[in-house]
């Protein structure tokens, strides 16, 4: 896939994405941090916190389902109207590898775009130093509604 | 599906349950509390809360998927051996309607137990006073995995 | 989930989905039969097929995911206007049993029915004599296409 | 990802699973043909064949589906012991577009392969002439299972 295939319909899709994401409090509660945002593509990070771990210490599975959501949701996002808003219909995620590391990065992107539909799959890395890892992987659906 | 069809092969999985539910920090973090266990099947509660919030102002759709992926994961728990521990295979949430009211209530249920994969099925309703609605419904595989 | 809750915009849903039905050629090529239809309900059935087979000699998971896709896709379409057509936007197929039974039952209904989108859950039965186990369920979304 | 990583620990893998493809009959019924093994990774081609399509005339979302599935358990099956034998625990499709082409090429590979579990990514090209379009993705998960 080619990240530079997408073209914005709305040139200020940057600014309206972080407007967006700041309006989300789930990602502060989270410690997510908006760190990359291109048209279809969208990159979080977060550091490991241990207030969010499942009974065997690490990161509950729902932490990278977040963060996977939230990079597709704003890659279709980045894609859609000013007047549009996105919504999640579905997603899939596989638990690949323990959510260990002390640093995650989510990645979404956008596999077709529909009119009002657009399929996304997402990455979820754990960071240690200069390794990164696989853990999580993510098929979302997302729809464009008029706001 | 009967929910008394299953019998659990460790006679303390509830107390077992409720302790690996403490150990969870994530539980906590997102105000979830333990209502029901029975061998197969789980229930979670929680009241909306605000910082979990995406931004049109009703939950982030990481919250029902925890709340489900944790009544799963905890309902297969129930009728694995004392040594076994439960991890998420993977699962697939759809959403039908926005997490708008005062309470919730994630139902886990076992569909399918094999020797070392548990097919389970989970639902989220929101709960306003004496109306229930369906909001998110999940599928997912659990594993068992031997400590 | 109530089955009589659903009414159906097009009264003459019944002989639509037929005619749809005769004309998927899969479903011939198969040997799958439409058995029962309701509003936001629909059966299918076949019996076993040795052409089907995969490596194991029983059928192939692509079988009873087709029976299941389309006995969600017209449960769906069994709600919607003349005027529009169904199609599939993604499902979840999960392989609870072999498939290994003379003969096989298809459930497909709706969870919830949205403005263009349907929410839709299935279920594959193995049958032997009067025994009838669960091999396979789906979670699947629909679209509705004006025509 | 890069298809090179893996190591097949059964040296044989290739004739294997050109052999355990010859023995699922759905593959001749449908009309695939295998058309590339390397560790983790199998592609499979097709023709538009009319006796496959639903109502719109063209191919019915199984037929995909299980080009897919194929593809994927066979990438698993590639990385397995000759003792092992493949079964699919489940998969997710989404359909991006309608499969009206001439050809068809299917491709499956292992992100992650655990000790009994594959995780794995499967893609429907439509193909016609020059042009190869992604109509169809798989997220699967492959069990090994000691024959």
């Amino acid at each position: 896939m080619n990240k530079n295939q997408w073209v914005p319909r709305d040139e200020d899709y940057k600014s309206r994405i972080e407007r967006l994401f700041a309006a989300q409090n789930m990602m502060a509660t989270l410690g997510m941090s908006l760190d990359h945002v291109t048209p279809g593509h969208v990159e979080i990070t977060m550091s490991f916190n241990t207030s969010l771990s499942q009974h065997h210490g690490f990161h509950h599975a729902g932490v990278a389902t977040t963060g996977m959501d939230t990079a597709c949701g704003f890659a279709a996002c980045s894609l859609m109207d000013a007047s549009e808003e996105v919504l999640t219909v579905e997603f899939k995620s596989s638990f690949l590898a323990p959510a260990t590391t002390p640093e995650f990065r989510f990645v979404g992107e956008v596999l077709k775009a529909g009119r009002s539909l657009y399929f996304c799959q997402g990455q979820a890395f754990g960071i240690d130093g200069g390794t990164s890892t696989l853990i999580a992987s993510m098929s979302a659906t997302m729809m464009a509604k008029r706001a």
